[in-house]
């Protein structure tokens, strides 16, 4: 595939044809998470407010269309579980990790404390495996139990994450499978429930594809995105000594001297901004952005060729564009 | 009923005739944690290390015998899957409070970090997911799904639980209702899913005034309770400024002087033992522990009418001793 030369493609594109169904997964997210108690009422308005693009429902919608050729009302809700499910993660993530923002906005943790955040990640997930399990969908069940419990692994394996003479770029792989694609296989599996043995398979292929290259452009936008953008300051991730792909290639291909300077940065527990913008630049001079870039197109490529074991739709085409949204996002 | 009239109950006593099945759960749970990655297998080695008395998974098997007249082989696994939902909030439980000790060992955020406290709360309780959707059981799934949400909203409501002007009695029994009532009902429900309505519906009563009485006696033994038999030092409740039955009950019944010892008890950050003697003194004078017990042990009366919709059978008994073994026991 050769996403330079398709026309530039936003989510808003993406998700164009299925606004009123997204609309719907709205509504249904705040049926799900309603409560009665004042606590968890605040949080989640907190949380409606800081609501994300809703990139997983999008891809479990377009899953849905792609095996149809109509529309599952089952599918809206499915969306809203996943992207429930995601909201939990997030919010026991941001715990985990002390962060105080989110999508610009502050962290439960950082809003309310440490110990609502732990309790409402919990809070959030019941309600979805309670939906799930209204909807008598055991297969639904099957695979986003199977994708929740991966996701802990892959929070287990970031903790690893902070040691580049120990992280590989196959543990990088591990970590990134475990901890974002394995949730957006699901989106689609899910989303493709209705569909052949083959077709479900072809979309879990395609969301493994898809989410291992959302997770690499992620990382590689710590590098080069501009806060504007990404709602971040840029080099976060080694702010918080977390290794990403570019950094783990770049590394043993630098002098002595950027080496060492970046040895001395993950020994400081407050870098400075000017030692954060040396090791860009850095990481850049050795081709760490080239690399990670390259592995993220092959992904999207391998996607692409997953596809190929749908029918052809328009469904079907919004999610090969969903693959060069992917690759040119910059937030 | 007078349990006071009875021969002493222990747990062991509970257990006897079914310490091969409990055995199994024990073996079960093992199967059901079981991790390849390194982090995750020590922080089940320690688990299984502090594996605690058994009390919930007990229940599931001695109300699958009450229904059953028989021994149905998935209330093995049920016990396993509820003990393992227990072991995933009391370690959510210890990280949100940053306990420190838990049954005379370490606990995980204690030994490992708070990360890793919450990733594995996680990973237990997604694990439990997994094993009701592989048996196929969306009865056990709704009950024990619909329980976990309940929990966590008494988690938040343990949150509050820390100013005695502004909690009340009904504060306190939605409180324990929750936190700790919902899962023992859970337990009798889901080892007595074989039975019929009526009979689920009774083992579920039993189960939360079981439950309730529970807790009760839980929070009486932390003004009562000696170390050696509890494991945890008189007076932690008040220490962390918890407030419980005793004290709700024993504070408007107090004279200025002692009410004003509680009210600079819960002001200091780390109270003297004199202190916290001192408190435990004044509720018992007020009545605060008379009281509480009277509730515990009408709670047990409930469970106790609750029965009377059971056939007669050894196993019913079992589950009436239970309640002479809560009232009774000293950890």
């Amino acid at each position: 595939m050769s996403p330079a030369s398709t026309a530039p493609v936003t989510l808003g594109g993406l998700q164009s044809g299925i606004e009123d169904r997204l609309a719907m997964v709205g509504d249904e997210i705040n049926r799900l998470i309603e409560a009665d108690f004042p606590l968890i009422a605040l949080a989640n308005s907190h949380l409606t407010r800081m609501r994300g693009k809703m990139f997983r429902p999008t891809m479990v919608l377009l899953a849905d269309e792609a095996v149809g050729g109509g529309r599952d009302p089952r599918s809206v809700v499915l969306a809203a579980v996943v992207e429930l499910i995601h909201l939990a993660t997030l919010v026991h993530d941001d715990a985990v990790d002390h962060s105080v923002l989110r999508r610009g906005m502050p962290t439960l943790n950082a809003l309310f404390s440490h110990q609502v955040a732990v309790i409402m990640g919990d809070y959030l997930y019941s309600r979805a495996v309670i939906e799930l399990v209204r909807m008598g969908d055991l297969d639904a069940l099957r695979v986003l139990s199977r994708v929740t419990n991966q996701m802990t692994i892959g929070e287990m394996r970031q903790l690893l994450a902070h040691d580049p003479l120990a992280f590989s770029e196959a543990d990088y792989d591990l970590l990134i499978s475990a901890k974002t694609a394995s949730l957006l296989a699901g989106a689609c599996e899910v989303g493709g429930l209705r569909g052949s043995a083959a077709e479900r398979e072809a979309l879990r292929r395609y969301g493994e594809g898809l989410g291992m290259a959302f997770q690499i452009v992620d990382d590689l936008l710590d590098f080069t995105g501009a806060e504007s953008d990404t709602g971040k300051p840029a080099g976060q991730d080694l702010r918080e000594h977390k290794v990403t792909l570019p950094l783990i290639y770049a590394l043993p291909r630098m002098a002595a001297g950027p080496r060492s300077r970046v040895a001395a940065l993950l020994d400081n527990p407050e870098p400075r901004e000017a030692e954060i913008a040396g090791v860009v630049e850095a990481v850049a001079e050795c081709g760490g952005l080239e690399y990670a870039r390259a592995r993220a197109q092959a992904f999207c490529a391998a996607a692409e060729q997953a596809l190929e074991g749908l029918r052809p739709s328009p469904a079907r085409e919004q999610l090969r564009a969903g693959l060069t949204y992917v690759l040119e996002r910059r937030n």
